[in-house]
């Protein structure tokens, strides 16, 4: 980190754009392009937290009016000497500026580099530092809060508590090693077992959590299939609720939404591959076979469209054929029958008579059309994540790096926990006793590689 | 300006977002929904041009971990008690803290309220508010000059001269009014001609610079025409010089690209209408003579492509049909004869010699394919403009508006010449000289109206 990085921290297109500059040698290489206004100040003079206005020059040609927020170490987001300056919103400017910078022995920052420097000079743990790209990431106010609490250090509160209930486990055991000889037992195995059984309940609760966190960090993919004109593409649209699912007569206008979600109740859907749904053509719904089995399979929600006007028996082969393919996997089906606008409810009745449900599957009439049962479609979609009803305080995990390491501290534990029962010599306890408090540190950063650091931090954005 | 505004001054897809807050009320708003990190601090105990850390809450909820800019009354951008808040990039987010501003009081400002709240305290002046929205949008050097140039009061300095002078030689004549009846001359009136002719000379050059500022802030619209397959889009891509201009076989596939722009020498040259002259289809062709037509009213420099194999006399008629059609109008033909590598130089000479021009016309002899003979082009493109050889330290105006106003100075200045030749009394020379006066005040906002100010800031983007 002897490197100055610099960045845009901003996007363009705004009224004011920031830049942000970090390492040793920040104030050094500001001055040699920055003018106060008031010409006393020297930006290595000022105390952190300060603001100056000056301008910013290319030797005799002025390029902005600016301000620039110093921040000294280590009271600053990466704990180095830092620089933000905040110029007007052109990207002419900015480019400008980024040039100066680097001319004048300032690096461009790598992705996530200002958010990297701040965990190696200690200002955050890793699973904080991960927790910024959630934030910026997060739609929705469930997965706010839940980056919001990791950020701040929700999480890892969780993380030090189980860790030092194993630290304290490990110390009885090693005295106990240290005094093999002597054959002495200071723990009491039942004691022992007691907070192995507490820290292994919190942990399997945590890595619980990761199916909840993973469905609100990611959204609920659905997949609406059916046979042509059975009313899918209306559906959506009912459910989007909006003119942005234009069904058009001109074909590729709506094919360029790169994303179809709705929330609902504080969780999104994602409607999966809406594109080909969109296309009325039955040309290409029959070429569609692959495309409808990929579809199901990327889904964890399956909406089976058909028409109050089928008969059962075709409905329930249909059901059945998507049942075979999602057997055994967490994915759930939801028979619609759309278009009740046109029969009675005794046509109703009987068509619900001769259609046959499995445990979890759900069988709903509506009327896309009219706009008529989509309440209720919205409430089952959600179903399956309020029957886990995890409370709004509980700490949820949404990173599966975090889900891989809970499940390697649970099977060590479930090993101390074995080890105990046969009561196996400490010496072999506290090999995976270790190892759990291993992997704590991994989820924290304690113990990283640079792969890991590196996987981390690339899908971040620049500038962060 | 009671209401405390606020607005997002970033555009959203960056690392950090910014939202700006100015008014009497900003600390009381920003106070209900700030806790900073040392709970001592207090914002409006503050002094200006510090940050301060802390969190945006919504009652218990915490919503980020911010920084907030402090500036104080009268130092600041608007002049006003002023608050920026710096948060992570997330939409959400920056929605959210909107809304608990506005639920506190504040309201959304309108587009350019910040610039035009800063004009109306007296922090800069009209032309120099204008330039911020100049220089936000300025994307080549000259450009950015200009403006960086007009918003540090470059401009408001000429004027300032040119007022001066102005209220000297007003003052003589009207100090001529208050003895009028003794019949006092206090001033020569030779002396009153050569300042009144220095004001208007200066004035004239002012407005003679509009010309090239127009053409630096705008760019210089060019128009491709010539029979199908010359070669224009050849040509066009060779200039654009990259990728960006696919000749594809799949219509529609470059139809999207909403400006083809080129800078060379500074100065930014827009192809108008590529979309069409993309489109190799001759039927389309066929149908879009009005689209030509319009092409060359739109269009400054008109590029006339034909191939070498074509005769004389047709590139002669069709040069003329557009010589007619720009006949007294600002604007310049290039034929361009290309395909030069299907021909030798006998061939070249030959058609040269039968091709008529005008004095303003150019012909150039290219091959669009071997890039040969563009460079050429490029140079002949700018040179209109570099005959005008204005002086890089010159003031360049680029707003009509200053245009327009300059240009009434100038006619109510050729009164008051033609005034003093003609020894009108001293009465009639005051009241053309206060109108020169009063339109120099137009131009800096001394003297404005409401909707002078709407028409110049709704242009401005929100948040500045």
């Amino acid at each position: 980190m002897e490197e100055t990085i610099c960045a845009p921290a901003t996007s363009a297109g705004g009224a004011l754009s920031v830049i942000r500059i970090s390492g040793p040698k920040s104030y050094d290489i500001c001055e040699r392009i920055f003018s106060p206004s008031d010409k006393k100040l020297i930006l290595r003079d000022q105390n952190g937290f300060r603001i100056i206005r000056g301008d910013i020059h290319d030797g005799e040609e002025i390029i902005d009016d600016i301000l620039v927020n110093v921040y000294k170490s280590p009271n600053s987001y990466t704990g180095e000497d830092s620089v933000e300056i905040s110029c007007h919103g052109s990207v002419y400017i900015v480019t400008k500026i980024l040039e100066l910078l680097m001319r004048n022995g300032a690096v461009s920052a790598l992705p996530g580099e200002f958010t990297q420097r701040a965990f190696l000079n200690g200002k955050m743990d890793l699973s904080q530092a991960e927790a910024v790209a959630d934030l910026v990431a997060s739609g929705t106010k469930a997965s706010h809060r839940i980056a919001i609490n990791q950020m701040r250090g929700g999480f890892s509160g969780e993380i030090g508590k189980l860790r030092s209930e194993l630290l304290k486990f490990a110390s009885l055991i090693e005295l106990e090693l240290d005094f093999g000889e002597e054959d002495v037992e200071f723990a009491d195995r039942n004691e022992l077992r007691s907070i192995i059984l507490k820290v292994k309940g919190l942990t399997d609760k945590l890595s619980d959590s990761f199916r909840l966190g993973n469905v609100i960090k990611n959204g609920i993919p659905v997949a609406i299939v059916g046979k042509p004109n059975s009313g899918k593409s209306t559906l959506l649209n009912a459910l989007l609720n909006e003119e942005r699912a234009i069904v058009s007569e001109i074909p590729g206008t709506t094919r360029d939404a790169i994303e179809d979600t709705v929330v609902i109740n504080e969780l999104e859907y994602r409607f999966i591959d809406t594109a080909g749904l969109r296309d009325t053509s039955d040309v290409i719904e029959g070429l569609g076979i692959m495309k409808t089995n990929e579809k199901i399979l990327q889904a964890s929600v399956i909406l089976l469209v058909d028409e109050i006007s089928e008969k059962s028996e075709d409905i329930n082969h249909r059901a059945d054929i998507i049942r075979k393919m999602i057997k055994g996997l967490d994915k759930r089906l939801i028979i619609v029958v759309n278009k009740i606008d046109n029969a009675d409810q005794a046509a109703q009745e009987n068509l619900k008579k001769g259609i046959s449900l499995d445990s979890d599957d759900s069988l709903l009439f509506i009327s896309a059309r009219n706009l008529e049962g989509l309440d209720e479609l919205r409430k089952n979609l959600g179903k399956p994540v309020e029957k886990g009803s995890i409370n709004q305080e509980d700490v949820i995990i949404t990173n599966i790096r975090h889900f891989e390491a809970l499940r390697q501290v649970s099977a060590s534990l479930a090993r101390v926990i074995a080890g105990l029962e046969e009561s196996l010599p400490e010496d072999l306890l506290a090999i995976d006793i270790r190892q759990a408090i291993h992997y704590l540190g991994v989820i924290t950063g304690e113990i990283t590689t640079e792969e890991i650091l590196g996987n981390i931090f690339r899908n971040f954005c620049i500038g962060k």
